[in-house]
């Protein structure tokens, strides 16, 4: 018949390395058949009760205290275990002594000034005052903790973000600055992609499949997810975003993250849209409704954002041309789109989704956007003249452009357009020449606006193969000789066209300001040494990366008692 | 002082070419400045008073009346061009005695018995006639008319699925069959892709980006935006795809369409996974939620469905393992995911989603998937013990994998567990060697469930680097050696899974049954012959490709009397 035996030790503390060092200790005593060594939160109750490793004074235990619980063959067995734990904590305790690690932060920063990263893994009650400590001392802090309150979260990187330092975390798993990795994190060739991740497996999947793939990173900053929330606002995702632009190393930044709030979202991706380089998005579980949006190409899983990643590493972006809008007349904003496909149509109207909040339609996306006269444009619009309602008695206007081509004036005469889109379809069936119809009518729109003092952009996806009986070359150059910018691919002139649409209709709130102090630059790219609080192992990790680092032996301040340690933290403040 | 003049002619039937010929070679009569021929529907009418060519007698036209209207100079120039109407639809009807059509479908199926194609592109109202006609000689129907009710489309579908036809349309723009572009199409290399498309510029544009990245196409199969409603389900759209599957020169297939109908999409979406081959899914406006799922492909737009079906065909799909589920036991048919990081395990709750309906998780995607007692599973669970509820005073599980080895024996001891998915996260701070600790413990899950007769499947991602002190091959090779299935992408282990789980627990309701009769392939593969109701431009192109055509001298039946057609059509039976 099982006997369990249990002890509990308030107000000590001891990491969570030597804990389970010691439960596995007590398992393998003689006679034992399981040991729990555990803080006793409700969570590890239930746990140790799923286990069968659950006694009266187990229930009475507060999360503050230490559990030690064994189950074994008898009576006498679960004696001599529990007897042995204070010999057990004695022998960690002795072996200990030899080591000659500072007592604090302070005499840590002084044996290693270079240092501007500290590591904190201790406890989460105690996590909060390390880390104040060490902004305190203008160092960067990768914060492994959990358990910390998003109070003490938000607290902490309102004053980092004063100071342009890094507050990864709480929670933050993963890190890689210039190669090294803090925390759990994968030896990376060193190259041009910088990582930013609310999501610590995330960064290092992301990181391992880049490597994997023969691609290099610069840095991987970890944030914690909850840093993606309203409520913290994204201030390190977004002071990352900002060190990784400006730093010359990195080419190419990689977002990763579960979906964040769409506020924060939209904060996010605008922040991204300045960073000057491609920027590949990924927020997992939340599908991408686009591939690509200016500089953003989004990823619809970990192992395609490492692949477009080191894509664009390895080529670069593709050229674009720059949007320059100082051309257009005040009051020009608006686009007419005029199509003969229907799917073409169509498709603009959804990568538009990604540029612009409404377009109008005959034949819309969602039932609301539905224009209310397909005879007249209104806002931005997008015209299928294909649709039925044209098509009754009359050719397809891939046949017969008249249509088009007196809509397309109409659209020139309009004071409001800024941009007309077309689309010139080729192939067997259509007209045997269309652009010399297009053309011209192109050349006559251009005119129009030049002569009322206005700039028109007419941008044209020409459909077709060089099989084609019209020859597509020439249709092309046709095109452009009368000034329309071209390209074969209706996804890539629909983007143009919604660069300058965004350009030209800036979202009515003002994005707001970036208050951060920027984070120094110098301090990601010297050599890293850090400064080590909690778990021994990290300081040991670095070492073996050939990373100067000092562990603090570190002990709760006022033996743990809260009252104590909060007076003591307000003399600091 | 300018002038309009019309005249409206009742029960004349003219097709759309001849009008808009007639409506330029009025506009160009001296003193006139514009001129409109059209079917007096609605929409013309408006058009009509859009550009100010509107007069009371135009307002009374009923839809089937021809409308020829004029604006000119005066009155003399407007009354003159309306004087010549009568002579230019003379010249016209001359011009035409020299041919030698037939004048019915029969006469022109014994002058080209081989034609396995009719081409329909006569008015709306009287297409649905002459496409019954095509099918009850067994001919295939390209249906290019629009403003066909529906009722009419689904009888002619359901007639062509009794005898293994296709209706391709109403309002289909496009069609190409082994290389030969029917209605609007683009000349495209002879190839491997097979495209079905609801979509008419979506054929044209994704073949055309096909051909210009270099790939080929066997076949391109239009079937109109209407067939994916629920009230057509598809029809065509199925029997295409398993044509195409059948089809041995097909070895990559793309569906091109808006998003249809949820039903429908399911629908749909398993004829396709059951095509044994890759097939590339392109549901313009609805974000693909995976990149992949078995042999389905997900493309974002029309450029990147192009993109992946020119690549599956130059490479092929990555081979997959066959999922074989014989060897489980009845009853045997959950997922028991255990993790150490939270982001594998949110991306494989979402990439799942692809195939099973609910994954509970104690960090869930959805919050109404939280799972009840995160120490116990129930049905498909993924467990992330890496929460901040398991690391209070405990080890991150990358460090000690105690818990997570209790939990794998606990999974391999339900009986209703038939997959176990887990990570082995390596690295720096993470375990020095996980794998000698989950390695055993997978050998032993695996003997657990052999005894009791059943068979596990124990399924793990190993992310990590060549580099990383564990020694990543080492890590791999010692979870395969204990009978895991390894993969480094967290992507591709989840789809596996998936696929297993797809396979242990089928939907309830039945696949339905697919009742067509298939297309006889002959009719693809053969030499293309055509014969041609409607715009004579569709029978030049044919012919101008090579393509022996007939063009039908088609005047509607009873001329044009609705009641009398019907009593012809009812007799013919």
């Amino acid at each position: 018949m099982p006997v369990i035996k249990s002890q509990i030790r308030s107000g000590s503390y001891y990491d969570s390395a030597f804990l389970m060092n010691l439960q596995r200790s007590l398992a393998g005593l003689p006679g034992v058949q399981d040991a729990g060594v555990i803080m006793g939160t409700d969570a590890n109750k239930e746990l140790l009760a799923h286990i069968d490793l659950v006694s009266p004074e187990v229930n009475q235990a507060k999360p503050d205290d230490l559990v030690i619980v064994v189950r074994a063959e008898d009576a006498a067995a679960a004696d001599a275990a529990i007897g042995q734990v204070d010999e057990l904590l004695t022998r960690r305790k002795k072996s200990d002594s030899g080591d000659r690690h500072p007592q604090s932060l302070d005499s840590a920063v002084q044996m290693l000034p270079e240092a501007e990263w500290v590591l904190v893994s201790v406890a989460g009650r105690y996590a909060g005052n390390v880390a104040r400590n060490a902004l305190r001392q203008n160092k960067h802090v990768f914060l492994f903790s959990d358990n910390v309150p998003v109070e003490e979260e938000i607290a902490l990187k309102n004053i980092a973000a004063s100071k342009g330092l890094l507050v990864m975390g709480p929670d933050c798993g993963t890190a890689i600055i210039r190669g090294v990795g803090l925390g759990f994190a994968n030896k990376v060739r060193l190259g041009p992609i910088g990582v930013v991740a609310a999501a610590g497996t995330g960064l290092q999947q992301v990181t391992s499949r880049i490597h994997q793939l023969g691609g290099c990173c610069s840095h991987g900053i970890g944030t914690c997810g909850r840093d993606l929330t309203e409520k913290v606002g994204a201030i390190t995702f977004k002071m990352a975003i900002d060190a990784l632009a400006r730093d010359p190393e990195t080419t190419v930044i990689t977002l990763v993250s579960k979906p964040p709030a769409p506020k924060v979202a939209d904060d996010v991706l605008k922040t991204a849209l300045k960073a000057g380089k491609p920027v590949v998005v990924c927020f997992i579980g939340r599908a991408p409704t686009a591939r690509r949006t200016d500089n953003l190409y989004f990823a619809g899983s970990l192992d395609e954002a490492a692949e477009i990643s080191v894509e664009l590493a390895k080529k670069g972006a593709d050229a674009v041309e720059e949007v320059n809008v100082s051309a257009f007349a005040p009051g020009q904003k608006d686009l007419g789109g005029l199509f003969s496909g229907g799917t073409l149509a169509y498709e603009a109207q959804y990568i538009l989704e990604g540029y612009v909040p409404k377009v109008w339609a005959n034949a819309p996306l969602h039932k609301e956007n539905k224009l209310p006269n397909s005879l007249v444009s209104q806002e931005h619009s997008i015209v299928d003249l294909g649709e039925d309602e044209f098509t009754v008695g009359r050719l397809h206007p891939m046949m017969d452009n008249e249509l088009r081509v007196r809509r397309l004036l109409e659209e020139a005469n309009d004071p409001s357009v800024a941009v007309i889109m077309l689309d010139v379809v080729i192939g067997y069936g259509s007209h045997p020449d269309p652009a010399s119809e297009l053309a011209p009518a192109v050349a006559k729109a251009l005119e129009i606006a030049r002569k009322a003092g206005r700039c028109l952009e007419v941008m044209a996806v020409v459909t077709g193969t060089d099989e084609d009986p019209q020859n597509l070359d020439a249709q092309i150059n046709q095109m452009k000789a009368a000034g329309t910018w071209v390209s074969t691919s209706n996804e890539v002139v629909v983007r143009r066209v919604g660069s300058i649409l965004r350009a030209l209709n800036p979202a009515p709130e003002a994005a707001p300001e970036f208050k951060a102090k920027p984070v120094d630059l110098t301090t990601l790219q010297k050599t890293l040494a850090g400064i080590n609080i909690g778990l021994e192992s990290f300081a040991e990790n670095l070492v073996a990366q050939g990373t100067p680092a000092v562990q603090v032996d570190w002990r709760p301040p006022a033996g743990g008692n809260d009252k104590l340690m909060s007076i003591l933290e307000r003399m600091k403040g």
